[in-house]
Order: C-alpha cells, then sequence, then structure tokens
C-alpha cells in the first residue's frame, strides 16, 4: 500500500495550482475535469505521492458542498492498492463502511471506492486501482 | 522534496491505533510522547511516508484545540526538504506566512516549523528536516 494522493479541496482552481506551485517550487503537471464527479482536478508531484487539487463544476459536486460546510481544506486521502475488491472484502469484513460499495471511475485511470468517515477517525479515505 | 508524514488528530490514540492498524493491515512501529507539543503520537509507514495520529495530552494541546473547534481528523500534511531554513527563507519572500519563525523540535527528531493555514488553502503545511 502506498498514499497514491491528498486530495485538497479549493474554490479556484487556478489561483490554488499557482499557490502550490509556488509552494512546492514546480508546475502542476496535468489538470482533468472528471464530469461523473463534478470536479475540475489539476496535479502535482510530491516524491511518489500526488496532491490533486479539485474545483467543484457545480453546487451539487461532493467538492462544493464540502467546501460550504467546512471551507477550503483537505478533502481526503487515497492509498493505492493491488486488488481493490479483496480491500473490499477485508476492510467490510472488519466493520468498515463505505460510502459507494462498488468501485467507480475517478481520476487519472483509477478504480476507485470511499470508506466514510464515521469508520476512519473523521477521516475520509479513498482505496484506488491502477485501471489496466 | 516528499512527503514526510500525515498528522491526524485523534481522540484516543489506542482505540485509533487499532482502527488503523486494521485499516492499513500491519501494526504501528512506534509510540512517542512529545512533551513540548503536548501530545502523544503513534506511527505507521505507508510507502515512504509516515502516518502520525496525534492525541492531545492537555486541554491546552492545539490537538485537543482541533478536534475541539473541528473534530477528530486530518491535522497537518509535512513535507520532509533538504534545507529548512532556505524553504523559509524562500517561501517568506514569496509571501508565505509562518506560525513558528524559527524551526524548533518535533516528534521523530525532526526539525520542523508550520506555514499559517490561510496562507496555504486551509492546510496546515508543516516543513521538516531530519536532524543530524
Amino acid at each position: 500500500m502506498k498514499l497514491e494522493h491528498i486530495g485538497i479541496a479549493v474554490k479556484d482552481l487556478k489561483s490554488s495550482t499557482k499557490l502550490f506551485s509556488e509552494l512546492f517550487d514546480q508546475e502542476s503537471y496535468k489538470l482533468e475535469e472528471v464530469h461523473s464527479e463534478g470536479v475540475r482536478t489539476s496535479f502535482f508531484r510530491v516524491g511518489e505521492s500526488k496532491v490533486e487539487l479539485l474545483e467543484g463544476t457545480t453546487s451539487e459536486s461532493p467538492i462544493s458542498k464540502f467546501i460550504e460546510k467546512k471551507g477550503e481544506g483537505i478533502h481526503h486521502l487515497a492509498f493505492e492498492v493491488k486488488d481493490i475488491q479483496s480491500e473490499i472484502d477485508r476492510l467490510t469484513k472488519l466493520g468498515y463502511q463505505l460510502i459507494n460499495s462498488e468501485p467507480k471511475d475517478g481520476a487519472d485511470n483509477k478504480r476507485i471506492v470511499f470508506l466514510h468517515p464515521k469508520s476512519t477517525n473523521g477521516v475520509l479515505v479513498e482505496l484506488c486501482q491502477e485501471k489496466t
């Protein structure tokens, strides 16, 4: 398992991309829109992990709702696993709650599933597996 | 630069250590108390990064105050830099605000400094350098 990325909810992708470019002293290497999730994203590489900035594209987007409720900040942690289905099975047996019970398509060519923050100390945890 | 660790504020270090042990399918490899910061910590390795659970040991601890205000969850991201002083100089010139202007001792044999979340989209960012 490795930390694949950290998702950070931002109000304005353009100005936040500039801010994190300066912080990390490097340019964002990718911009991507995920229509099904209602987000525009911007990616940075930090060692083996990525930082993914997320801006909601509609008021119904989970990111827009998060910012409305809690303000800008860290939205989720994504851990890469080799076999997402076996991890889902293992964690479900241990009593962890999932937000979506089946993996779905996410940004960056991944199959993803979210654990409910109630199960994980208030941390929204994503499990992801690269699509083959 | 790499993501050295993610700090997660928890109410009860023992039960949260069990929870993340199950999530990561591994034991915590270290428990450490940092008296100067008023915290007890528990560490997990996830790839090249660590997850650090933090429990406040006094009601005055920044972690206790964070939980009182926002509940349990991700508290900070720590990025390892080679030369903390030159990073402080670079970022200060760019207009980033620091919480402590001089590096101080943190857990895990590090010199650390925090950037103010107002400068960084609501994300509390720690810069750290291994003590030599």
